[in-house]
């Protein structure tokens, strides 16, 4: 199948989807809606709304009803690079080949539009969820794990967990503690919110949680790679940040090699968590290939 | 009645579940789960929770219902605490007599301790409501309002206007924009998810509004009042800090004895939303008269 040409017309529907919901710069108050669409577009990849509107597909859901679901993900994705990126925290100047919000809007508004794509995500799915057909408890379960692994449990935790350990010696448990959660636990919970509004199963939401915990390590991984090996005109940011920041790596603990095996080993453990859907899964397993295979 | 002795035993619960609600300060990682609290406790005078338990009894809730959604709003209120404090925003060095947080935890564990708030209110919310006996309909109307008065087109929206405002000649409505949305909107939706929950008729939440309203705005004026004429054994922080930011405010715009007739007039329509209520809506009149007359 032509994985690229399926993510790129994911990808449009996403940026259709959030360009509708998300407040026009003409708006009240100016600033604030500019300095919130200016991370949210042109945006990345949109790999967690991506994952959420394909493990609806595999069970079986109507394609639009993740949409509003899958766009609150990317506003939680978009609040964390943001905040992220803060003077205070990784200090980073450019994104995606631009300046970061902070060098743009100065730190304050940086601040504030984070908090209001933050606040905006659950706004989105509560408002969605009154106007369309989900049942709303298995909303509310929805809400309620998305909630769980963004916050002091899940990527919160992860994030605090990487910049306290910046500079330090530190060991292969803090380091997959660091990626589960600041990368994992929201890509989980996004395969996750798919299959469960898809109205997976029992087993098929245990098969899609092997699977959404097993890439969100490995896209970590490679993450880590590419500041190896990447090249400034593929990410849109300098390689070897995480070097130069003293940050922890799995190339930095385990080698360039040892990485990659274990990326792959991962990417084997994706496509053997989706034998279940049989050719349902094609999607996923190209998904999970891709991953492996990235170079930005 | 006794409001001092009502505030101080609603307050006493709201502590009590707050405590048990946050992570311990040796769960990991600790730095976190101490910023989190640090702010949280001993806090203030947890009036938000204390208007949502107070419409929920005075239409026929039971209390405890009401309990975790009381302690997701002080946490909201808590996050906005923290972040409005940042050099970048209020720079505010101390809050409550003690130094606020990025002055204890460093600017990047604040951000993200005021992140980790904010998530956790949207989380207990569904956490409680999937627990609970809610209606989760009704839950998600609830949470729905919440998100949306904290939101771009609340909270966060004073917050702004209030921040580009600042030494600039501001017009009334600029400033009755910045205090109806940066406090008002959630102490607004505060009284709203009590008297929503409790099972407010449609007429009873008409009256809620026109009562939150009115002492929301009221709020905000006694705390410009409190700025100019407080003290700060009263207030744990300096007053005239508005004045020395080129705060905008209403004694400023409107002199001293105008903003206290403005105040009053608003208690007074506070009041008399209560008629409907009868004999059971003496412990709100008694929270707006406490409102106008407070020093601190």
């Amino acid at each position: 199948m032509d994985i690229a040409g399926y993510l790129q017309g994911k990808k449009r529907i996403i940026d259709g989807a959030l360009e509708k919901i998300i407040p026009k710069e003409t708006d009240f108050p100016q600033t604030l809606h500019r300095a919130m669409r200016y991370t949210l577009f042109p945006g990345g990849k949109r790999i967690r709304p991506i994952l959420a509107m394909t493990a609806y597909e595999v069970v079986g859901g109507k394609e639009n009803g993740i949409v509003p679901y899958a766009c609150a993900l990317e506003f939680i994705h978009t609040y964390s690079l943001i905040h992220d990126d803060l003077p205070a925290l990784d200090n980073d100047d450019s994104r995606r080949g631009r300046p970061t919000s902070h060098r743009v809007f100065g730190e304050g508004m940086a601040t504030l539009a984070g908090d209001a794509l933050l606040t905006e995500a659950f706004h989105l799915m509560t408002r969605e969820t009154l106007r369309g057909e989900v049942d709303p408890r298995v909303a509310m379960e929805v809400i309620d794990e998305i909630s769980k692994a963004a916050g002091f449990t899940g990527m919160i935790a992860g994030q605090v967990v990487d910049i306290e350990s910046e500079g330090k010696k530190v060991e292969l448990p803090v380091l997959e503690f660091i990626h589960t959660h600041k990368t994992g636990s929201l890509i989980l919970a996004s395969v996750r919110t798919g299959g469960r509004l898809g109205g997976a199963s029992d087993v098929e939401m245990e098969s899609l949680t092997r699977y959404g915990k097993a890439i969100g390590l490995a896209f970590q991984i490679t993450d880590d790679i590419l500041d190896v090996e990447g090249s400034r005109a593929s990410m849109g940011r300098a390689p070897g940040v995480d070097k130069a920041r003293n940050k922890i790596t799995y190339p930095a603990l385990l080698g360039l090699e040892e990485s990659k095996r274990r990326c792959n080993e991962l990417i084997g453990q994706a496509v053997a968590a989706l034998e279940l859907f049989g050719a349902r899964g094609e999607t996923f397993r190209e998904i999970a290939l891709y991953i492996g295979k990235r170079r930005s």
